[in-house]
């Protein structure tokens, strides 16, 4: 039988430079699939149905949570966000590490609902740096902005809970700790006596 | 104040390649200090007093275990292995993050000693694997690699209690795994929010 795959969770504020981050990787790690979550925020102009995100209505989205659908799912300004149980459980039968990009409220039900997942929470190295970022990216009026750094001043305190905080300050060099984290947990030993049978003992 | 330095002991059976692999890893760390041990075998051509060992007489050896100046010491094939405690005690309390080469035996006296440390285990790619590179070193007579390959299957089996495997069938991949482990233990939440500060919080 082939081992379980793994789920990482990640969490970051907006604006942590969580998606370069996340595409670095996943480019080093062919074999790791990206969760794609459920919105039912329009998209954005850069963004595609189905590889950014599953784009859908408030009430697709609301007959999906009254089915039970969801492993996770929240509300954030307005619209809704969440995973589908069904492709998680899919890429643990299939042996398939899975990364999930959502918020501690989701990260929180993930791990209610799964065992030995491994949380990583992205940090901004500061809420000024943070605030600059959501500045330079021009997406979000001010009142938003406001409103995204004190979410991630109360995100932040979230982290007590994962197993691993990354300070992004240098991309490279916060790629090169998320890609290590990856595989310092493929190396963990219980998945490694799984992987290559006990009989090896 | 400064961290605590972080131990990461690795224990790896005789002819595994580890020699190698913690060459390559710890010149991608100039930060990270390797723990030189003591012993009584006589030293190999290559091997300087100071860098590879601390080469001292049985006698020496002896007196220093009576004044309990060893984290952890061994015995093996008549000679005799130890780790002063001194040297561990001043990396940590310096914040330097201290490496140490040594057997499952002397592992678990370490961890015994001090919190904390990170558990790595070296597997060849099997057993066959290791008595040919064992012959193929021409270090050892046939006895001595029946003895060493005998005794890698009993230090494998303690593999169980470490926190991580890797087994060495590519040295890069190997070295690459090693490299990993470390930078992903310095990212665990509790360190990170150690050495920021929990003001960011």
């Amino acid at each position: 039988m082939k081992h379980e795959g793994l789920l990482y969770i990640i969490s970051a504020p907006s604006g942590t430079g969580k998606t370069t981050l996340l595409k670095r990787v996943m480019s080093y790690f062919p074999d790791i699939r990206f969760s794609v979550s459920y919105t039912t925020r329009p998209p954005r102009s850069d963004e595609r149905d189905g590889k950014d995100y599953h784009f859908i209505s408030p009430q697709q989205f609301q007959q999906m949570v009254e089915k039970g659908a969801f492993a996770e799912w929240a509300e954030v300004l307005g619209n809704r966000y969440g995973t589908a149980l069904d492709s998680i459980r899919e890429s643990r039968f299939q042996g398939v590490d899975l990364i999930l990009d959502i918020d501690s409220q989701g990260a929180r039900q993930i791990g209610e609902h799964f065992n030995g997942g491994v949380f990583i929470f992205i940090f901004p190295p500061s809420l000024e740096a943070l605030r600059q970022r959501l500045n330079d990216r021009k997406v979000d009026g001010q009142e938003v902005i406001q409103f995204r750094v004190a979410q991630a001043r109360d995100e932040m305190k979230q982290a007590k809970w994962y197993d691993y905080i990354i300070v992004n300050e240098r991309v490279e060099e916060a790629a090169e700790q998320l890609k290590s984290i990856i595989i310092a947990e493929r190396c963990r030993r219980e998945r490694v006596l799984k992987r290559i049978g006990i009989s090896k003992l």
